[in-house]
């Protein structure tokens, strides 16, 4: 199997990066609540979020450049308690490529990232039925925080926010 | 009781607000966690995070200036689903100034400036025994996601970080 390579994401990944948003969240089964455009992630990368790519180099004499395989998307947030935090929004492997440590290799690379930003924390949310990344992320040393210390996500929508906005 | 005004915090309120982000702390038992310190606060703040303080102003002759009773810290993230969105880390009103509606007023400038800002959502955590929290917040509009689709959060601390980037 051709190796795999962990690299920063540029702009010209929106497109692949993209299907695998969607194949992710088809995945989770949440896959309704896909609102994003290729755009919009194009517009609004890098600024707002970070991202790496797991790619496969191209078959010689392939036109299309590299494939994709596997990302994870990640950006800085703030503890209250801990400071600086980075947090890991999605992390995707596409099928054929799992059980090939891939995933592990692109968390590895964000905590890198993190500890040169000065970040005390790493964080990141998976569904309670994804036995295997839980167990993943344990098995990586990530405490549930969640069945430790009884943490809730709560959230307003648009329409909850218009209403509590008076607007 | 004199009227609160909630506004932008300011650099020299760093200090009352670490007051009173120890104080969230022990309110949600968790104030071993705390590992912050004004200075960090003050060198973070505001490129990392955003803060809105309730105040109250001074009396007449008080040379202390404005008396923070509460505090609502925010950032934004980035949401693969759904774009932009704003996170609020912390919302807090000391005991004496409860019931007033203050921490509703923050959540609802904290909307606006989520609208303002392009947001499509806004979110927030909360521990499970806080059930207080938890209804005000539902009593809002906001959806309790853990219990809706089943989300934990993990978190790698920083000896995890360490042994996962091979420092």
């Amino acid at each position: 199997m051709a190796s795999v390579r962990i690299r920063e994401a540029e702009e010209g990944d929106c497109g692949q990066i993209l299907k695998l948003i969607r194949e992710l969240a088809e995945y989770e089964k949440l896959s309704d609540q896909v609102q994003i455009s290729e755009e919009a992630l194009r517009a609004d990368g890098f600024g707002e979020y970070r991202c790496l790519v797991a790619d496969l180099p191209p078959a010689p004499g392939d036109t299309q450049g590299p494939r994709v395989v596997g990302y994870g998307l990640y950006y800085f947030i703030y503890s209250t308690w801990k400071g600086r935090t980075v947090y890991l929004e999605d992390i995707y492997v596409t099928p054929e490529y799992r059980g090939q440590g891939i995933g592990s290799k692109i968390i590895r690379r964000v905590a890198q990232v993190a500890l040169d930003q000065g970040c005390s924390q790493f964080r990141l949310a998976v569904l309670d039925w994804n036995q295997r990344a839980m167990a993943l992320y344990k098995a990586l040393g990530a405490q549930d925080l969640t069945e430790a210390e009884g943490w809730h996500a709560f959230t307003f929508d648009g329409e909850a926010m218009r209403k509590l906005a008076g607007k």
